[in-house]
């Protein structure tokens, strides 16, 4: 049986037409078959916590509804996972947690298996995969490559099929960069809608927990698992909204007109076909001047933030540790950060703060900005002879992305012509994560229906990358369950009305008994129903067929602008007997001349659907 | 001719009682009256520029519709004033802006002229307003104490009436303190929403303009006019939501549990005075631990936020300044900056980060905190003692507002036995502004119907503090009209609906000709008319009295929850012929047995007058 890109999805059907010792047979198998030798790995879990693992699973009473069940996953090893050592990649800095990482916490509640720690430039301090003692992570395409880091291990493994999801950290593109050169999903989630406790900081300010995936699914499920608010543990804990946006309505593209490509003659092709996926999606695209986000990403690069990786390691390095657990060029860079002083701090938050109001200025005209994720493949000789300098060109489009706090999803783009793979970085406003998943659909299906899993050219995905439509749940308190009657129905004219205010589709059902329908007189370009309770004296009501959405109370208003009379917003009784708000008609309206009575077809769309069957006959 | 004590509505109505030559004349008494001797002043216009001022003002056309029409204003001597040198209360540091600091711009485009510059404690670094080469501003109460500081001369000239209106700044308290000390209204805005472009910074990342006041309504006609986004001159502007709450609706006080008075007895007794009148005010007022506010606020005065100051005077103190021009306190503190590194900085974010999760989660359960504004009165003669201790004292429940992102008002409380005033300040989230205005009037007209004008005990404040109910302006672009009927009416049941979420009253109006009204049978506690449009053939409709409110888009979704079956939201045709949205009802609910008609009465309020009428007659 070979689990080798299996998505979810996949783990979680093979579960369910599976006994528990086949499937723990075959987790064992994943486990078993991975080498210690291999750089990706720092660490494996023991076959004795894989079955212990496996038991706690199987004394869950709903272990079988859980959405992770049975999933075998990654956790970069600066990540705690508890009875695996923390490493960040530095031997002697390694402790034993005492307790999951939130994160990992927030995994194996839902079902999942962690099988191991995942390699990673040495304290999350590169873009390359090369700086770790554990070893050179290479990329999945070509060896000769690198992987891109700090994230390199989990984006291997994830990338080889190993395991479908994997965690790693993205302050400054560790997450999104080498989830680009190893063609996958890379997701960096707002700032603080993941907690980072029981994660070894890198610069606390901006580090965030991020995903690697084969498909946007299964993206989307670990997002929607992980987003929890965590105060108590994490200073920088940000809840998402309650209704956070889905979808952008007819987004405006930016589409940066100052890239840099350091010589790369390649990348900028791949590059350029994508923006014209986008623009044969017939979306709005605008030529947009990145100069500040450029300005914030140097100031990123030589500026006191740095000195935040320093804190984070100053007890470690006062330890004397041997050099031979050092890299040398993160050392280098990590001891470079005890020459700030508070001056500086302050003088370079003043310059970002000018800076986020030139950065805000373009998000507010623009819903998302598309990136190369990185300018280049480089090779691993490349970066042994030039460790540093090609290493920060790597961070171009992503150093900037917290420092403005932005959501930002690095997405497969194609592949060069020597096979390597290109990933576009959507960035957007903060909190839009879920819509950039939607966006990033719209366009994988548009670029390559069918495209291959990771490294693996004999595991194609398709409807993987659909999203499920249900998630995040709408909440009952910040939302209002509105019944729609007519043109606002799936497909019908005005239905982008309730995509426009963020609406979730609940259920179709059916009215009580006590109303009629009526076909208003046509007064403007759409035609519309009118929905009317009948009087407490008459009996020949009927059940009429209505969808149900969920719309956030904050668009609510937006809404009901659009709603023109006769119609209005006001109650409807359901089948069940239970009140949802609904639309309604003025009585003026359907006694309107002209107005004819629809309640014998049940329902709008089968009302529309006998007058269109009627306009094609032929006499 | 006696304009002591004059609000800015008492000077605009002398004004439009004046011709122009009378009004310049009084202008020119205001200024000739002050004395250079007075060390709450640093500078004066000079007559010539007062001329220019009027000159300029009067070739305005509309310059009678402004609402600081020839309102005189004093400025703190740390912000820019054209033709007036700013000093920050530094001789040597002294230099000619080029132009008007934004919030002197926008005062003066609302008419308002400049009488000069005022006193402060050096470089804003300072609670005391003794801290100034220019001479220690005495307390308008008793000249044995202290004003307080760091806006030491702006609060003098405001509670000694010379003028109704002048601008301070308030990074750690400079703004509220000298309000509470001088019986004042002291308003420190939300960060950011007045633009500090022409400031001298303090701390830049914290520095907020604030205005001093007599009385609510001036204060409240200032934060309209201020409140102006700048964000191409200031890195930290921000824009004030564009329907900011005007009102908290039924708030939750906190009353702190663990105050420190530092051995102070008097004001403990003033303070429970004042926090038994909001009890009396049936707001539910609940006991809260301040520990982390207080915890925030040491760390403001320990950690490296003086690194601000540092870096604002680091390029001046190079110069080597002559000793006379120094004070020395505040030049120990402003050098004690220079010695805080960039780690220290992130090592004090990372405690505040931590501190405001505990404080969100208090802001979270209370609309509302009162805190003292400061604990103590100081004489001048213990400032001298204690320079430092004392004043640190006094930033108690001030320091921390700003680093956490409070909007704060200082009002006055009351008096000690020794007739020295005593001030509270009401803390809320950000943007909350006008809301702590509108809490702050109904607290005021509690606890002293006619309170005494700043030190003035023949001038008394009465309506003055009465709020305009227009401000600020709904924007229609943000907000939904709606037309009530029948128990949302002012006065009637379901007002508070309105009231909760955020509506502004726009007009009372009638319908087209077009209506009938129906008192709907009983079904709840409230009784409610159904609004209905005749039928296009019926020609007995008659115009309905309705009132307009303007409800936040945001919050139209909260309001509409509360509208039950057979009523919902339409629109209706008013008698302009326009339409706006409004209260429908369904045909079923008119039809039910026991409605009755009853059009006849023009509106809802005359038909249950009509029936309160008849229920009174004896027989």
């Amino acid at each position: 049986m070979s689990y080798i890109g299996w998505s979810i999805q996949d783990w979680v059907k093979f579960h369910s037409d599976s006994t528990p010792e086949q499937s723990f047979a075959l987790l064992s198998q994943v486990l078993t078959s991975q080498s210690s030798d291999d750089p990706a790995w720092i660490s494996l879990v023991s076959p004795a916590n894989l079955q212990h693992q496996w038991d706690f699973l199987q004394s869950n009473f709903h272990k079988t509804q859980l959405p992770l069940y049975g999933v075998p996953v990654a956790i970069k090893d600066n990540i705690d996972v508890k009875y695996l050592e923390t490493t960040a990649a530095c031997p002697s800095f390694a402790y034993d947690p005492q307790e999951d990482a939130t994160t990992v916490k927030l995994l194996r509640d839902q079902g999942a298996i962690i099988i191991g720690k995942t390699n990673l430039d040495q304290f999350a301090t590169g873009l390359v995969g090369t700086r770790s003692p554990y070893g050179v992570t290479p990329n999945t395409f070509n060896a000769k490559y690198v992987s891109g880091g700090s994230s390199a291990g989990s984006a291997s493994v994830v990338a080889r099929g190993i395991v479908p999801i994997a965690l790693g950290t993205d302050t400054a593109g560790s997450g999104r960069v080498p989830a680009a050169l190893n063609n996958l999903i890379g997701l960096k989630p707002t700032k603080g809608i993941f907690s980072c406790k029981g994660v070894v900081p890198a610069c606390k300010s901006l580090d965030c927990v991020s995903i690697f995936a084969l498909n946007l699914q299964d993206a989307q499920l670990c997002l929607d698992i992980m987003a929890k608010f965590d105060g108590d543990n994490d200073e920088y804990s940000r809840s998402l909204p309650t209704n956070p946006l889905r979808a952008f309505y007819k987004p405006t593209i930016g589409i940066p007109n100052n890239l840099l490509w350091y010589g790369e003659e390649e990348n900028p092709k791949v590059y350029n076909k994508a923006v014209s996926v986008f623009e044969k999606l017939n979306f709005e695209l605008k030529s947009v001047n990145i100069d500040p986000f450029l300005a914030l990403a140097r100031l990123l690069y030589e500026g006191p933030w740095v000195t935040e990786r320093f804190v984070a390691t100053e007890e470690f390095f006062q330890t004397n540790p041997p050099e031979k657990d050092l890299d040398p060029t993160v050392t280098q860079i990590i001891k470079g950060g005890e020459k700030y002083t508070a001056a500086n701090c302050f003088k370079s938050e003043y310059k970002r703060q000018a800076l986020l109001q030139q950065i805000n200025k373009i998000m507010n005209q623009n819903d998302v900005i598309i990136v190369p994720t990185c300018p280049l493949n480089p090779s691993i000789e490349q970066i042994q002879k030039e460790p540093v300098k090609i290493n920060s060109y790597q961070g171009t489009y992503t150093n900037f992305v917290n420092l403005a706090d932005l959501s930002a999803l690095s997405i497969p783009a194609g592949f060069r012509s020597d096979g390597l793979p290109f990933g576009i970085t959507l960035l957007s406003k903060k909190f839009n994560d879920f819509a950039l998943l939607d966006l990033a659909n719209q366009f994988l299906k548009a670029n390559s229906k069918n495209r291959f899993a990771g490294c693996l050219t004999d595991v194609l995905i398709g409807a993987a990358d659909e999203l499920n439509a249900s998630l995040p749940k709408p909440n009952p308190q910040t939302s209002i369950e509105l019944a729609v009657v007519g043109a606002h129905l799936k497909g019908f004219e005005l239905h982008w009305q309730l995509q426009k205010v963020n609406a979730a589709f609940v259920k179709q059902t059916k009215t009580s008994k006590n109303y009629k329908l009526y076909c208003l007189p046509k007064t403007g370009p759409v035609m519309k129903p009118g929905l009317r309770r009948v009087n407490p004296e008459e009996v020949d009501g009927a059940q009429i067929t209505i969808e149900v959405y969920s719309i956030p109370v904050e668009t609510f208003g937006d809404f009901i602008r659009l709603v023109p009379q006769p119609l209005g917003i006001g109650s409807v009784e359901l089948e069940d007997g239970s009140y949802v708000k609904s639309f309604i008609c003025e009585e003026s309206g359907y006694k309107a001349p002209g107005t004819i009575e629809i309640t014998k077809y049940g329902g709008w769309a089968k009302y529309i659907h006998y007058t269109k069957s009627q306009a094609k006959k032929p006499f």
